[in-house]
Protein backbone atom coordinates (compact mmCIF):
# COMPACT_ATOMS: atom_id res chain seq x y z
CA UNK A 1 0.00 0.00 0.00
CA UNK A 2 0.89 3.33 -0.35
CA UNK A 3 0.44 6.41 1.39
CA UNK A 4 -0.45 9.84 0.49
CA UNK A 5 -0.15 12.64 3.42
CA UNK A 6 -2.25 15.47 2.17
CA UNK A 7 -0.40 18.46 4.86
CA UNK A 8 -1.72 21.50 6.00
CA UNK A 9 1.02 23.81 5.84
CA UNK A 10 -0.62 26.96 7.48
CA UNK A 11 -0.96 30.20 6.70
CA UNK A 12 2.67 31.45 5.89
CA UNK A 13 6.21 30.96 7.29
CA UNK A 14 7.32 27.42 8.60
CA UNK A 15 6.07 28.33 11.93
CA UNK A 16 2.59 27.76 11.72
CA UNK A 17 3.12 23.80 11.07
CA UNK A 18 2.15 21.66 13.95
CA UNK A 19 5.02 19.60 15.36
CA UNK A 20 2.08 16.76 14.18
CA UNK A 21 2.43 18.44 10.05
CA UNK A 22 6.26 18.38 10.95
CA UNK A 23 6.05 14.19 11.93
CA UNK A 24 4.46 13.80 8.68
CA UNK A 25 6.46 15.44 6.46
CA UNK A 26 9.90 13.76 7.80
CA UNK A 27 7.72 10.61 6.63
CA UNK A 28 7.30 11.61 3.15
CA UNK A 29 9.61 10.02 0.32
CA UNK A 30 8.46 12.28 -2.22
CA UNK A 31 6.80 15.40 -2.51
CA UNK A 32 4.30 16.77 -5.74
CA UNK A 33 4.26 19.97 -6.55
CA UNK A 34 2.07 21.76 -9.17
CA UNK A 35 3.46 24.83 -9.98
CA UNK A 36 1.01 27.69 -10.69
CA UNK A 37 2.29 30.13 -13.53
CA UNK A 38 2.46 33.84 -12.96
CA UNK A 39 4.29 36.40 -10.23
CA UNK A 40 3.40 35.59 -6.86
CA UNK A 41 2.43 31.92 -7.77
CA UNK A 42 6.38 31.54 -7.63
CA UNK A 43 6.11 32.78 -4.25
CA UNK A 44 3.65 30.13 -2.98
CA UNK A 45 5.97 27.32 -4.48
CA UNK A 46 9.15 28.94 -3.02
CA UNK A 47 7.29 28.99 0.91
CA UNK A 48 6.48 25.51 0.16
CA UNK A 49 10.63 24.83 -0.33
CA UNK A 50 11.28 27.59 2.19
CA UNK A 51 9.26 24.67 5.06
CA UNK A 52 10.45 21.49 3.51
CA UNK A 53 14.34 23.07 4.14
CA UNK A 54 13.65 24.11 7.29
CA UNK A 55 11.93 21.05 8.53
CA UNK A 56 13.60 18.67 6.13
CA UNK A 57 16.87 20.04 5.77
CA UNK A 58 18.14 21.01 2.32
CA UNK A 59 18.59 19.42 -0.58
CA UNK A 60 17.28 16.13 2.05
CA UNK A 61 14.15 15.18 0.24
CA UNK A 62 12.65 14.33 -3.15
CA UNK A 63 10.21 16.37 -4.71
CA UNK A 64 8.52 16.21 -7.85
CA UNK A 65 7.24 19.23 -9.53
CA UNK A 66 4.89 19.48 -12.94
CA UNK A 67 3.26 22.64 -14.26
CA UNK A 68 -0.20 23.41 -12.48
CA UNK A 69 -2.72 23.64 -15.89
CA UNK A 70 -3.79 27.17 -16.58
CA UNK A 71 -7.74 27.61 -15.82
CA UNK A 72 -9.71 28.65 -17.96
CA UNK A 73 -11.13 32.48 -18.01
CA UNK A 74 -14.77 31.67 -16.89
CA UNK A 75 -16.71 33.03 -20.03
CA UNK A 76 -18.69 29.83 -18.88
CA UNK A 77 -20.31 28.68 -16.38
CA UNK A 78 -17.82 29.56 -13.06
CA UNK A 79 -18.72 25.43 -11.80
CA UNK A 80 -18.03 23.89 -15.17
CA UNK A 81 -14.79 25.96 -15.55
CA UNK A 82 -13.25 24.61 -12.17
CA UNK A 83 -14.57 21.49 -12.45
CA UNK A 84 -12.74 20.80 -15.44
CA UNK A 85 -9.70 22.64 -14.04
CA UNK A 86 -9.89 19.75 -11.15
CA UNK A 87 -10.11 17.00 -13.26
CA UNK A 88 -7.07 18.60 -15.36
CA UNK A 89 -5.46 18.87 -12.10
CA UNK A 90 -6.17 15.23 -11.09
CA UNK A 91 -4.81 13.66 -14.30
CA UNK A 92 -1.63 15.69 -13.71
CA UNK A 93 -1.21 13.75 -10.44
CA UNK A 94 -1.94 10.67 -10.69
CA UNK A 95 0.34 10.60 -13.63
CA UNK A 96 3.03 11.36 -10.91
CA UNK A 97 1.60 8.91 -8.62
CA UNK A 98 1.58 6.17 -10.76
CA UNK A 99 5.38 6.93 -11.81
CA UNK A 100 7.36 8.33 -9.03
CA UNK A 101 5.76 6.67 -6.22
CA UNK A 102 6.47 3.07 -5.41
CA UNK A 103 4.66 0.91 -3.57
CA UNK A 104 5.47 0.92 0.39
CA UNK A 105 6.32 4.36 -0.09
CA UNK A 106 4.40 7.89 1.08
CA UNK A 107 3.84 10.42 -0.86
CA UNK A 108 3.03 13.95 0.21
CA UNK A 109 1.60 17.52 -1.19
CA UNK A 110 1.54 20.69 0.67
CA UNK A 111 -1.42 22.37 1.46
CA UNK A 112 -1.79 26.16 1.91
CA UNK A 113 -3.41 26.89 4.85
CA UNK A 114 -6.17 24.06 6.35
CA UNK A 115 -6.76 22.09 3.72
CA UNK A 116 -10.68 21.90 4.13
CA UNK A 117 -10.76 25.28 3.86
CA UNK A 118 -10.65 26.64 -0.83
CA UNK A 119 -8.58 24.24 -2.04
CA UNK A 120 -8.82 21.10 -4.15
CA UNK A 121 -6.42 18.70 -3.28
CA UNK A 122 -9.12 16.43 -0.96
CA UNK A 123 -11.46 16.72 -3.36
CA UNK A 124 -9.28 15.58 -6.25
CA UNK A 125 -7.50 12.96 -4.33
CA UNK A 126 -10.99 11.57 -3.30
CA UNK A 127 -11.97 11.79 -6.99
CA UNK A 128 -8.50 9.71 -7.92
CA UNK A 129 -9.45 6.75 -5.31
CA UNK A 130 -13.29 6.83 -6.20
CA UNK A 131 -12.26 6.11 -9.60
CA UNK A 132 -10.14 3.55 -8.99
CA UNK A 133 -6.97 5.52 -10.66
CA UNK A 134 -4.47 5.27 -7.51
CA UNK A 135 -4.59 3.14 -4.79
CA UNK A 136 -3.30 4.81 -1.81
CA UNK A 137 -3.88 5.32 2.12
CA UNK A 138 -5.21 9.34 2.16
CA UNK A 139 -3.79 10.91 5.45
CA UNK A 140 -4.66 14.90 6.45
CA UNK A 141 -2.96 16.80 8.30
CA UNK A 142 -5.26 19.80 9.90
CA UNK A 143 -3.71 23.33 10.02
CA UNK A 144 -4.25 27.30 11.09
CA UNK A 145 -6.18 28.46 8.49
CA UNK A 146 -5.58 32.17 7.17
CA UNK A 147 -8.86 32.54 8.88
CA UNK A 148 -7.96 32.10 12.63
CA UNK A 149 -4.26 34.31 11.58
CA UNK A 150 -6.90 37.29 10.56
CA UNK A 151 -8.56 36.46 13.97
CA UNK A 152 -5.34 36.94 15.80
CA UNK A 153 -3.60 39.14 14.32
CA UNK A 154 -6.86 41.80 14.74
CA UNK A 155 -7.33 39.57 18.35
CA UNK A 156 -10.83 39.59 18.06
CA UNK A 157 -13.29 36.73 17.79
CA UNK A 158 -14.89 35.25 14.51
CA UNK A 159 -18.20 36.30 15.90
CA UNK A 160 -20.46 37.68 18.67
CA UNK A 161 -20.89 35.48 21.80
CA UNK A 162 -23.22 32.75 21.04
CA UNK A 163 -23.22 33.64 17.64
CA UNK A 164 -22.28 32.28 14.23
CA UNK A 165 -20.10 32.70 11.21
CA UNK A 166 -20.53 32.57 7.62
CA UNK A 167 -17.33 31.66 5.38
CA UNK A 168 -17.97 32.73 1.99
CA UNK A 169 -15.72 33.65 -0.90
CA UNK A 170 -15.93 37.50 -2.60
CA UNK A 171 -18.05 35.99 -5.57
CA UNK A 172 -20.90 35.05 -2.85
CA UNK A 173 -20.44 38.60 -1.43
CA UNK A 174 -21.01 40.37 -4.28
CA UNK A 175 -24.36 38.16 -4.79
CA UNK A 176 -25.44 39.08 -1.54
CA UNK A 177 -23.90 36.77 1.07
CA UNK A 178 -23.34 39.04 3.56
CA UNK A 179 -27.57 40.20 4.55
CA UNK A 180 -28.74 38.81 7.18
CA UNK A 181 -25.33 37.36 8.63
CA UNK A 182 -23.40 39.27 11.75
CA UNK A 183 -20.23 37.89 10.79
CA UNK A 184 -19.21 37.25 7.53
CA UNK A 185 -15.38 35.73 6.97
CA UNK A 186 -14.48 36.25 3.16
CA UNK A 187 -11.86 34.58 1.26
CA UNK A 188 -10.84 34.34 -2.65
CA UNK A 189 -11.27 38.02 -3.40
CA UNK A 190 -8.06 40.37 -4.00
CA UNK A 191 -10.17 42.72 -6.18
CA UNK A 192 -11.61 44.66 -3.03
CA UNK A 193 -15.30 43.19 -3.55
CA UNK A 194 -16.18 44.93 0.26
CA UNK A 195 -15.91 48.23 -1.50
CA UNK A 196 -18.83 47.65 -3.95
CA UNK A 197 -21.51 46.28 -1.50
CA UNK A 198 -23.76 48.05 0.71
CA UNK A 199 -21.55 48.77 3.70
CA UNK A 200 -24.44 48.77 6.21
CA UNK A 201 -23.44 48.85 9.85
CA UNK A 202 -20.14 46.37 9.55
CA UNK A 203 -16.75 46.94 11.13
CA UNK A 204 -14.20 45.18 8.73
CA UNK A 205 -10.89 43.60 9.68
CA UNK A 206 -8.75 42.58 6.82
CA UNK A 207 -5.50 41.53 6.17
CA UNK A 208 -3.00 40.62 3.72
CA UNK A 209 0.20 38.19 3.44
CA UNK A 210 -0.69 37.39 6.64
CA UNK A 211 2.24 35.12 8.13
CA UNK A 212 4.73 36.64 6.03
CA UNK A 213 7.25 39.72 5.79
CA UNK A 214 4.81 41.57 3.94
CA UNK A 215 1.70 41.27 6.05
CA UNK A 216 -0.80 43.91 6.14
CA UNK A 217 -3.50 44.74 7.98
CA UNK A 218 -6.64 47.16 8.97
CA UNK A 219 -9.83 47.64 10.75
CA UNK A 220 -12.78 50.07 10.92
CA UNK A 221 -16.27 50.81 10.01
CA UNK A 222 -16.58 49.62 6.17
CA UNK A 223 -18.34 52.13 5.46
CA UNK A 224 -15.41 54.88 6.41
CA UNK A 225 -12.56 52.61 5.62
CA UNK A 226 -13.76 50.77 2.35
CA UNK A 227 -13.05 52.89 -0.21
CA UNK A 228 -8.73 53.47 1.64
CA UNK A 229 -8.84 49.76 1.81
CA UNK A 230 -9.45 49.46 -1.82
CA UNK A 231 -6.80 51.48 -2.57
CA UNK A 232 -4.67 49.43 -0.80
CA UNK A 233 -5.44 46.53 -2.09
CA UNK A 234 -4.85 47.62 -5.56
CA UNK A 235 -1.63 49.03 -4.52
CA UNK A 236 -0.28 46.02 -3.01
CA UNK A 237 -1.14 43.95 -5.70
CA UNK A 238 0.94 46.34 -8.39
CA UNK A 239 3.93 46.86 -5.88
CA UNK A 240 3.84 42.28 -5.25
CA UNK A 241 2.13 41.44 -8.69
CA UNK A 242 -0.11 39.60 -6.50
CA UNK A 243 -1.85 39.39 -3.24
CA UNK A 244 -3.55 36.91 -0.96
CA UNK A 245 -5.89 38.71 1.20
CA UNK A 246 -8.78 37.63 3.69
CA UNK A 247 -11.44 39.74 6.08
CA UNK A 248 -14.10 39.80 8.47
CA UNK A 249 -17.08 41.79 8.37
CA UNK A 250 -18.50 42.00 11.39
CA UNK A 251 -21.48 43.65 13.00
CA UNK A 252 -22.21 45.26 16.59
CA UNK A 253 -19.88 48.13 18.13
CA UNK A 254 -16.68 46.10 18.44
CA UNK A 255 -13.95 49.05 18.49
CA UNK A 256 -11.32 49.31 15.20
CA UNK A 257 -8.20 48.38 16.54
CA UNK A 258 -5.88 49.70 14.20
CA UNK A 259 -6.21 53.46 12.39
CA UNK A 260 -7.05 52.50 8.54
CA UNK A 261 -4.21 55.75 8.02
CA UNK A 262 -1.30 53.28 9.44
CA UNK A 263 -2.43 50.07 6.70
CA UNK A 264 -1.84 52.93 4.16
CA UNK A 265 2.18 52.82 5.39
CA UNK B 1 5.23 46.83 30.08
CA UNK B 2 3.44 42.89 30.50
CA UNK B 3 2.55 40.40 27.71
CA UNK B 4 -0.80 38.10 28.20
CA UNK B 5 0.00 35.07 25.21
CA UNK B 6 -2.90 33.73 24.25
CA UNK B 7 -1.61 30.52 22.70
CA UNK B 8 -4.43 28.23 20.97
CA UNK B 9 -3.30 24.68 21.36
CA UNK B 10 -5.58 22.65 19.17
CA UNK B 11 -8.01 20.36 19.69
CA UNK B 12 -6.70 17.48 21.87
CA UNK B 13 -2.55 16.06 22.09
CA UNK B 14 0.83 18.26 22.36
CA UNK B 15 1.24 17.18 18.55
CA UNK B 16 -1.38 19.86 17.50
CA UNK B 17 0.63 23.12 18.79
CA UNK B 18 2.35 24.65 16.47
CA UNK B 19 5.61 25.71 17.09
CA UNK B 20 4.90 29.19 16.42
CA UNK B 21 2.77 28.37 20.06
CA UNK B 22 5.23 26.47 21.36
CA UNK B 23 7.67 29.25 21.45
CA UNK B 24 5.29 31.30 22.66
CA UNK B 25 4.85 28.64 25.89
CA UNK B 26 8.28 29.47 26.14
CA UNK B 27 8.58 32.82 26.71
CA UNK B 28 5.81 32.34 29.29
CA UNK B 29 6.55 33.43 33.13
CA UNK B 30 3.71 32.33 34.28
CA UNK B 31 0.46 30.15 33.13
CA UNK B 32 -2.84 31.17 34.32
CA UNK B 33 -5.91 28.84 34.68
CA UNK B 34 -9.43 28.87 35.42
CA UNK B 35 -10.25 25.25 36.41
CA UNK B 36 -13.94 24.00 35.65
CA UNK B 37 -15.61 22.34 38.23
CA UNK B 38 -17.05 18.85 37.11
CA UNK B 39 -15.78 15.37 35.39
CA UNK B 40 -14.47 15.65 32.08
CA UNK B 41 -13.59 19.31 33.17
CA UNK B 42 -10.61 18.36 34.99
CA UNK B 43 -9.85 16.32 31.77
CA UNK B 44 -9.21 19.91 29.76
CA UNK B 45 -6.65 20.98 32.82
CA UNK B 46 -5.35 17.89 32.16
CA UNK B 47 -4.60 18.26 28.67
CA UNK B 48 -2.95 21.66 29.35
CA UNK B 49 -0.91 20.17 32.29
CA UNK B 50 0.33 17.66 29.94
CA UNK B 51 0.68 20.41 26.52
CA UNK B 52 3.32 22.36 29.16
CA UNK B 53 5.00 19.05 30.52
CA UNK B 54 5.60 18.18 26.75
CA UNK B 55 7.04 21.83 25.74
CA UNK B 56 8.31 22.87 28.90
CA UNK B 57 9.28 20.01 30.64
CA UNK B 58 7.23 18.41 34.21
CA UNK B 59 7.96 20.83 36.99
CA UNK B 60 9.56 23.56 34.73
CA UNK B 61 7.03 26.09 34.62
CA UNK B 62 5.05 28.56 36.72
CA UNK B 63 0.97 27.55 36.79
CA UNK B 64 -1.53 30.19 38.92
CA UNK B 65 -5.17 27.96 39.10
CA UNK B 66 -8.57 29.59 40.72
CA UNK B 67 -11.81 27.87 40.38
CA UNK B 68 -14.06 28.84 37.04
CA UNK B 69 -17.22 30.51 37.97
CA UNK B 70 -20.22 28.74 37.90
CA UNK B 71 -22.21 29.70 34.57
CA UNK B 72 -26.30 30.40 35.58
CA UNK B 73 -28.43 27.52 33.93
CA UNK B 74 -30.05 30.05 31.54
CA UNK B 75 -33.49 30.30 33.36
CA UNK B 76 -32.95 33.95 32.53
CA UNK B 77 -31.87 35.02 28.84
CA UNK B 78 -29.22 32.97 27.45
CA UNK B 79 -26.66 36.05 26.91
CA UNK B 80 -27.69 37.99 29.97
CA UNK B 81 -26.16 34.88 31.29
CA UNK B 82 -23.35 34.06 29.51
CA UNK B 83 -22.13 38.02 29.63
CA UNK B 84 -22.39 38.02 33.59
CA UNK B 85 -20.41 34.26 33.75
CA UNK B 86 -17.93 36.48 31.27
CA UNK B 87 -17.40 39.64 33.55
CA UNK B 88 -16.84 36.91 36.85
CA UNK B 89 -14.06 35.09 35.23
CA UNK B 90 -12.88 38.54 33.92
CA UNK B 91 -12.76 39.87 37.48
CA UNK B 92 -10.82 36.57 38.33
CA UNK B 93 -8.41 36.95 35.65
CA UNK B 94 -7.64 40.14 37.10
CA UNK B 95 -6.83 39.81 40.13
CA UNK B 96 -4.70 37.11 39.48
CA UNK B 97 -2.78 39.32 36.79
CA UNK B 98 -2.60 41.70 39.28
CA UNK B 99 -1.40 39.53 41.83
CA UNK B 100 0.99 37.16 40.30
CA UNK B 101 2.66 39.05 36.83
CA UNK B 102 5.22 41.30 37.50
CA UNK B 103 6.47 44.32 35.63
CA UNK B 104 8.39 42.85 32.43
CA UNK B 105 6.96 39.39 32.82
CA UNK B 106 4.86 37.11 30.17
CA UNK B 107 1.77 35.31 31.72
CA UNK B 108 0.08 32.80 29.45
CA UNK B 109 -3.46 31.23 28.52
CA UNK B 110 -4.01 28.24 27.30
CA UNK B 111 -6.98 28.00 25.00
CA UNK B 112 -9.16 24.89 23.42
CA UNK B 113 -8.49 24.75 19.79
CA UNK B 114 -8.21 28.17 18.44
CA UNK B 115 -8.71 31.08 20.09
CA UNK B 116 -11.44 32.81 17.98
CA UNK B 117 -14.28 30.34 17.68
CA UNK B 118 -16.41 29.75 20.88
CA UNK B 119 -14.16 30.76 23.52
CA UNK B 120 -14.32 33.57 25.38
CA UNK B 121 -11.09 34.92 26.36
CA UNK B 122 -10.11 37.01 23.81
CA UNK B 123 -13.25 39.29 24.30
CA UNK B 124 -12.67 38.81 28.14
CA UNK B 125 -9.12 40.38 27.86
CA UNK B 126 -10.22 43.16 25.71
CA UNK B 127 -12.47 43.95 27.95
CA UNK B 128 -9.97 44.13 30.80
CA UNK B 129 -7.83 46.21 28.47
CA UNK B 130 -10.60 48.45 27.38
CA UNK B 131 -12.00 49.32 31.32
CA UNK B 132 -8.39 49.88 32.22
CA UNK B 133 -8.21 47.20 34.75
CA UNK B 134 -4.90 45.81 33.16
CA UNK B 135 -2.43 47.08 31.60
CA UNK B 136 -0.94 44.36 29.00
CA UNK B 137 0.23 43.62 25.31
CA UNK B 138 -1.92 41.32 24.15
CA UNK B 139 -0.36 38.25 21.97
CA UNK B 140 -3.13 35.78 20.28
CA UNK B 141 -1.92 33.19 18.53
CA UNK B 142 -3.67 31.07 16.11
CA UNK B 143 -4.30 27.37 16.19
CA UNK B 144 -5.91 23.98 14.41
CA UNK B 145 -9.57 24.07 15.68
CA UNK B 146 -11.47 21.10 16.40
CA UNK B 147 -13.34 22.21 12.76
CA UNK B 148 -10.51 21.56 10.71
CA UNK B 149 -10.03 18.33 13.02
CA UNK B 150 -13.06 17.13 12.30
CA UNK B 151 -12.46 17.81 8.43
CA UNK B 152 -9.58 15.97 8.56
CA UNK B 153 -10.70 13.12 10.03
CA UNK B 154 -13.52 12.43 7.27
CA UNK B 155 -11.04 13.81 4.47
CA UNK B 156 -13.63 16.26 3.25
CA UNK B 157 -13.82 19.97 2.50
CA UNK B 158 -15.98 21.91 4.73
CA UNK B 159 -17.78 23.30 2.15
CA UNK B 160 -18.80 22.30 -1.57
CA UNK B 161 -16.54 23.85 -4.63
CA UNK B 162 -16.71 27.75 -4.71
CA UNK B 163 -19.36 27.22 -1.76
CA UNK B 164 -20.22 28.90 1.72
CA UNK B 165 -19.50 27.28 5.41
CA UNK B 166 -22.41 28.36 8.24
CA UNK B 167 -20.17 28.08 11.72
CA UNK B 168 -22.99 27.67 14.20
CA UNK B 169 -24.13 26.47 17.74
CA UNK B 170 -26.70 23.38 18.47
CA UNK B 171 -28.84 26.32 19.73
CA UNK B 172 -29.36 28.00 16.70
CA UNK B 173 -29.74 24.53 14.86
CA UNK B 174 -32.44 23.82 17.07
CA UNK B 175 -33.60 27.56 16.12
CA UNK B 176 -33.45 26.79 12.32
CA UNK B 177 -29.85 27.97 11.47
CA UNK B 178 -29.51 25.16 8.66
CA UNK B 179 -32.39 26.25 6.36
CA UNK B 180 -31.07 27.47 3.25
CA UNK B 181 -27.43 26.35 4.09
CA UNK B 182 -25.72 23.54 2.08
CA UNK B 183 -23.07 22.98 4.68
CA UNK B 184 -23.39 23.49 8.36
CA UNK B 185 -20.79 22.88 10.77
CA UNK B 186 -22.46 22.64 14.20
CA UNK B 187 -20.35 23.14 17.73
CA UNK B 188 -21.34 23.45 21.38
CA UNK B 189 -24.14 20.64 21.21
CA UNK B 190 -23.33 17.59 23.69
CA UNK B 191 -27.18 17.01 23.44
CA UNK B 192 -27.44 15.31 19.61
CA UNK B 193 -29.37 18.29 18.45
CA UNK B 194 -28.57 17.00 14.88
CA UNK B 195 -31.22 14.14 15.41
CA UNK B 196 -34.33 16.60 16.50
CA UNK B 197 -34.40 18.77 13.21
CA UNK B 198 -35.39 17.92 9.77
CA UNK B 199 -32.94 15.99 8.37
CA UNK B 200 -33.78 17.27 5.19
CA UNK B 201 -31.20 15.76 2.69
CA UNK B 202 -28.04 16.02 5.00
CA UNK B 203 -25.50 14.01 5.64
CA UNK B 204 -23.46 14.07 8.65
CA UNK B 205 -19.91 13.93 9.16
CA UNK B 206 -19.44 13.50 13.03
CA UNK B 207 -16.67 13.80 15.35
CA UNK B 208 -16.31 13.49 19.56
CA UNK B 209 -12.97 13.55 21.78
CA UNK B 210 -10.98 14.21 18.69
CA UNK B 211 -7.02 14.56 18.75
CA UNK B 212 -7.44 12.24 22.08
CA UNK B 213 -7.60 8.87 23.07
CA UNK B 214 -11.30 8.71 22.97
CA UNK B 215 -11.52 9.67 19.55
CA UNK B 216 -14.79 8.61 17.70
CA UNK B 217 -15.94 9.36 14.73
CA UNK B 218 -18.93 8.62 12.45
CA UNK B 219 -20.94 10.08 9.16
CA UNK B 220 -23.84 9.00 6.59
CA UNK B 221 -26.89 10.27 5.71
CA UNK B 222 -28.70 12.31 8.69
CA UNK B 223 -32.31 10.60 8.42
CA UNK B 224 -30.54 7.36 8.08
CA UNK B 225 -27.60 7.21 10.93
CA UNK B 226 -29.16 10.23 13.16
CA UNK B 227 -31.05 8.29 15.82
CA UNK B 228 -28.16 5.65 16.15
CA UNK B 229 -25.01 8.83 16.38
CA UNK B 230 -28.23 10.03 19.01
CA UNK B 231 -27.54 7.05 21.22
CA UNK B 232 -23.63 7.11 20.80
CA UNK B 233 -23.46 10.43 21.82
CA UNK B 234 -25.81 9.30 25.20
CA UNK B 235 -23.82 6.49 25.62
CA UNK B 236 -19.94 8.11 25.24
CA UNK B 237 -21.28 11.18 27.19
CA UNK B 238 -22.53 8.48 29.93
CA UNK B 239 -19.37 6.41 30.07
CA UNK B 240 -16.50 9.59 30.30
CA UNK B 241 -18.86 11.40 32.02
CA UNK B 242 -19.00 14.45 29.66
CA UNK B 243 -18.66 14.79 25.61
CA UNK B 244 -16.65 17.31 23.40
CA UNK B 245 -18.33 16.54 19.75
CA UNK B 246 -18.28 18.88 16.83
CA UNK B 247 -20.18 17.95 13.54
CA UNK B 248 -20.73 19.17 9.77
CA UNK B 249 -23.82 18.56 7.77
CA UNK B 250 -23.77 18.86 3.90
CA UNK B 251 -25.89 18.33 1.11
CA UNK B 252 -25.33 16.92 -2.05
CA UNK B 253 -24.03 13.54 -2.71
CA UNK B 254 -20.51 12.81 -0.79
CA UNK B 255 -20.54 9.30 0.23
CA UNK B 256 -20.46 8.34 4.09
CA UNK B 257 -16.60 7.47 4.23
CA UNK B 258 -17.59 5.60 7.65
CA UNK B 259 -20.12 2.55 8.71
CA UNK B 260 -22.34 4.28 11.26
CA UNK B 261 -22.50 0.73 12.74
CA UNK B 262 -18.53 0.60 12.79
CA UNK B 263 -19.15 4.14 15.19
CA UNK B 264 -20.61 2.62 17.41
CA UNK B 265 -17.95 0.49 18.67
C1 LIG C 1 -7.17 28.98 -2.34
S1 LIG C 1 -7.63 29.67 -0.80
C2 LIG C 1 -6.74 28.68 0.32
C3 LIG C 1 -7.14 28.90 1.77
C4 LIG C 1 -6.33 28.03 2.72
N1 LIG C 1 -6.65 26.62 2.53
C5 LIG C 1 -6.54 28.45 4.17
O1 LIG C 1 -7.02 27.63 4.98
O2 LIG C 1 -6.17 29.58 4.52
C6 LIG C 1 -6.75 31.17 -0.85
C7 LIG C 1 -7.45 32.28 -0.07
O3 LIG C 1 -7.16 32.12 1.30
C8 LIG C 1 -6.90 33.36 1.91
N2 LIG C 1 -5.49 33.34 2.36
C9 LIG C 1 -4.70 32.27 2.38
N3 LIG C 1 -3.52 32.56 2.91
C10 LIG C 1 -3.56 33.87 3.23
C11 LIG C 1 -2.63 34.76 3.84
N4 LIG C 1 -1.40 34.34 4.19
N5 LIG C 1 -3.01 36.04 4.03
C12 LIG C 1 -4.24 36.45 3.70
N6 LIG C 1 -5.15 35.65 3.12
C13 LIG C 1 -4.81 34.38 2.90
C14 LIG C 1 -7.18 34.41 0.85
O4 LIG C 1 -8.53 34.81 1.00
C15 LIG C 1 -6.98 33.66 -0.42
O5 LIG C 1 -7.77 34.20 -1.47
C1 LIG D 1 -15.98 26.09 23.96
S1 LIG D 1 -15.89 25.50 22.32
C2 LIG D 1 -14.18 25.71 21.96
C3 LIG D 1 -13.83 25.52 20.51
C4 LIG D 1 -12.36 25.68 20.25
N1 LIG D 1 -11.94 27.06 20.47
C5 LIG D 1 -11.97 25.22 18.84
O1 LIG D 1 -11.47 26.03 18.05
O2 LIG D 1 -12.12 24.04 18.55
C6 LIG D 1 -16.08 23.80 22.57
C7 LIG D 1 -16.73 23.11 21.39
O3 LIG D 1 -15.75 22.89 20.40
C8 LIG D 1 -15.89 21.61 19.83
N2 LIG D 1 -14.67 20.83 20.17
C9 LIG D 1 -13.57 21.32 20.73
N3 LIG D 1 -12.64 20.38 20.84
C10 LIG D 1 -13.16 19.25 20.34
C11 LIG D 1 -12.68 17.93 20.17
N4 LIG D 1 -11.44 17.59 20.56
N5 LIG D 1 -13.50 17.01 19.61
C12 LIG D 1 -14.73 17.35 19.21
N6 LIG D 1 -15.24 18.59 19.36
C13 LIG D 1 -14.47 19.53 19.91
C14 LIG D 1 -17.17 21.03 20.40
O4 LIG D 1 -18.23 21.36 19.53
C15 LIG D 1 -17.30 21.77 21.71
O5 LIG D 1 -18.65 21.86 22.12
Amino acid sequence: MRTLYLIGMGPGGPEYLTTQAIEALRKVDVFFILEKQGRGKDALAEARLRILDAWRGPGNYRVVKAPSPPRDRATEDYLDVVADWHARKAEILADLIAEHLSEGEAGGVLVWGDPALYDSSISILRKLQDDGRVQIALQVIPAVSSLHLLAARHAIPLHAIGGELLVTTARRLLAGAARGHDAVAVMLDSNAAFNTIDPEDFDIYWGAYLGTEHEIVASGPLREVGPALAETVAREKQRHGWILDIYLLRRGGAKPSIDPVEAGR
